[in-house]
């Protein structure tokens, strides 16, 4: 896979964004591998994604966010541009349950997910073997129920020391507090196992056992100050009968788990998620 | 396809019940057609669905009724069985989109629902002249916003004049009342255009837009006094991306709905949909 | 809806087309309602499709037309604009089956399909009162074993006019011959009751109880000379089990069948769906 | 989870059957857990099986082995009975991709697959560690292209060491030999990765983008001597578009390879497979 920047945008809806971005990006002799583009006709929003084969550009990344601050400034663009070769570093977080964990621990190590793993969080030991075999350090932060704050210091001092920009919930039990959710804005990662908005809070599965439902599911989402209620990144769900016990739907929704938050994530990653008001743009292949 | 009798029977589970039931059948020389058992674990309550060829059996149903009474006390049976024969008769209802009903009435046409379609009513004039083709009597009942009663009598009237055993709304966008959800107890089926139980009552696309979900779909359940919560039938879903419009959200839901109520329909008029507190068991094939 | 223009384009791929398109598009005030690219990395070939409000556009059809051929000549482009007020002319052929045809007509007459039907030809007078119901022509044409050619050329003549650009092979039960495939290259669909390429020729589903499959599905795809071998438009599938009889696989099938026909077509009336080699580009929403 | 002893029966269609086989249980107080008929009306073939609680039963799995071979002979049965604390003895085999081999050894750490894992056979050294890992024995046997024989004796003969009675090809790029394929009949269980019987043989995402499906799949299946023919247990699709490349197929496949391999598996396991002539009866839940 040769080099690639990607270029993501999103502003005010205007005639002349696209042929602007264009013009720029073939005077700069740009050889464009994917383009993607959605206007949001209710909100008047424009949302664009190019990748870019660098090889191709006659201006480094430097000089490229140098020039291309001024189309941005003229349109009121939210905009970054990434190189392929800077890979995001991921802190990844859990608790005991390890399929999620092993899913994405995997896909890393055999090279489907394009980042770095930084770290893994957990509030028990149960995890520490597994993910040591893999060469990735293990912190293991004890959360008590009657003083957590500290252990959420301890768990930002963590992150931060990493450097990870992106962090994963990879079933991860507890809470985050508020102060993290706005400091990591849109990089905190959770999934929880139901089809949200059904089923929020605690015990999904049960809570659908009880309703009866015939389909349980997964939603990949930000995680905000508002418990389950941030932007939706990917969902998917899987039918269930009347002759699965609440163990077969734990054990069947952790399939769907594991595809919702590795594809998610991946979307995450390749930047391709855009957000706007509590609403995700989701420019998926 | 040869008459067969449907004989199905819900019960506290007890050892001895197929046993019991299934000397029964073979003294009496049945063939099986299809079978299937449920035992729920949690509420030890025991469900059984068979299928037996008319032809085979020694004895007639009214026979087979008395008979079976006597093993049905002894373990405290809720029971029935119908013979394919007596076609069961269903009333749609609907308001002023087609989709559904078009649905409904080309299936029923093509011999695909085992069920005559004893009448149609509708609080508007607009789908007169498309139910009229397939010959079937079309009862015009306007329910006015400031006084409903009068129109859910004539409903009511209509209903038991038809002898229709099963209500279908079938996009009939008037809240059932209380009195009648009791009346046709299990016997009235909606179709609500969301995944319950996520967003209950009106507008549920507009919701889901508003909410940024994934995916949406629909729920086919019995009518109950509790607006949308009463036993699922089925239910689907269908991906939609940011590039899908409300309109077109409305358009993709219509396919799930007509699938998820011709599904559910077919169920229960097949006796397939054993309703046990306020979950079903759902014997499909 | 307000009117849109609909420009669609393929040609080898070049640095600088979108640079090109969007620049013109952008002199001539074009507000972008949907745009899509695609570039074939292995075959060098670029795609693109552009949705256009006809409102904003400071120039007429026509005058485009003149224009951009400049552009299209340079970058050798095969291409086409179309406007959403000239709604594509649709002949619908079948036999005796009627839920494609059905489920077509009920979508053109609630406005969800943007065409117009401009008659059905059928092998038998089965579907005729159904069809004249909707007040469109109906052809019924004979296809002889013995001696096909005559009903092939009357079936010709009826689509010529007819002046039908769009011809739905909507189950029917005869192979189209060589000349007219060629003819109506790219604008003859077929529905076949399989998922292709497993399951060529007669009774799919037969084959498919026969192997034993899990998945029975439909196929949508341009016809060509080649039997069932045709560029495929879209595909779905449905389970099955050992529980479903031929007849059961049927009536499945025919729910699949509908869906995928109804969206391929859908796809194709839109100007989504680009042919290039045997393979389809389509640009679903 | 309480022992549980599972009784499996196929046989000629015959009334009586079931009558006979419950009251045989229930004179032995056995409680059924899950019951499960299937009746192949063509073939005239009958297929069951029950879960009964072992605790309930008055009679010890011999006992009943013993008394049960009267009834099944009467009725010409294939029968087995097995007991849940008797756990298969399972062999995987892999090459060097890791995918399916992660995930049957996650799920199986992790008590999801109730059996026991005797050892993984590679014909690369890649995947020793990962195996290692979970304390199984890695068992490297190369297999040279000019001179297969040796190898394959090689890997009987830790097979047969081992008392594996299940074989699993986890993406095994080797194709078995006949006469293995006839000393395992039904024991080899492979994952094919395509929607057989659509690109049998190699490269089948290869062949799939060539000719342009819109869906691609995996298959799990008996291995026989005939080459991706063998009866099919478990088969699944993923969506692609034209946005996706070959190597995208790839990845988007593995997770519905990992998915059927593992749900087939499972089936098997729990003695859910019947195969009858070259189709099986699966009795999911």
């Amino acid at each position: 896979m040769s080099k690639t920047f990607r270029l993501v945008i999103s502003c005010p809806d205007k005639v002349g964004i696209v042929a602007a971005v264009s013009q720029y990006l073939h005077e700069r002799n740009s050889s464009i591998v994917e383009a993607n583009h959605h206007t949001d006709a209710e909100q008047k929003w424009f949302f664009m994604r190019h990748v870019v084969d660098a090889e191709s550009m006659s201006v480094d990344i430097d000089t490229f966010r140098k020039e291309f601050a001024v189309i941005a400034e003229q349109y009121e663009m939210d905009w970054y541009i990434n190189s392929s070769d800077e890979r995001p570093k991921v802190m990844l977080m859990a608790t005991k349950e390890s399929h999620c964990l092993n899913d994405i621990l995997h896909r890393w190590h055999t090279q489907e997910l394009q980042c770095d793993i930084v770290g893994v969080i957990a509030n028990h030991e149960d995890l520490r073997s597994m993910v040591e075999w893999y060469k990735i350090p293990y912190h293991c932060i004890n959360v008590p129920k009657d003083d957590k704050m500290p252990a959420f210091q301890a768990i930002e001092s963590a992150i931060d020391e990493s450097g990870a920009d992106t962090i994963v919930l990879a079933r991860y039990m507890q809470i985050f507090p508020e102060y993290l959710c706005n400091k990591y804005r849109y990089r905190v990662i959770n999934i929880h196992h139901s089809f949200l908005p059904s089923f929020v809070g605690a015990k999904p599965y049960h809570q659908a056992a009880v309703r009866g439902v015939k389909l349980i599911g997964a939603t990949c989402h930000y995680v905000t100050a508002d418990l389950d209620a941030g932007p939706i990144i990917e969902q998917d769900v899987i039918r269930v009968r009347h002759s699965h016990s609440a163990t077969d739907m734990v054990r069947l929704g952790k399939d769907i788990e594991k595809l919702v938050l590795s594809r998610g994530l991946r979307y995450h990653l390749e930047d391709r998620v855009l957000v706007h008001g509590n609403k995700t743009v989701v420019f998926a292949q």
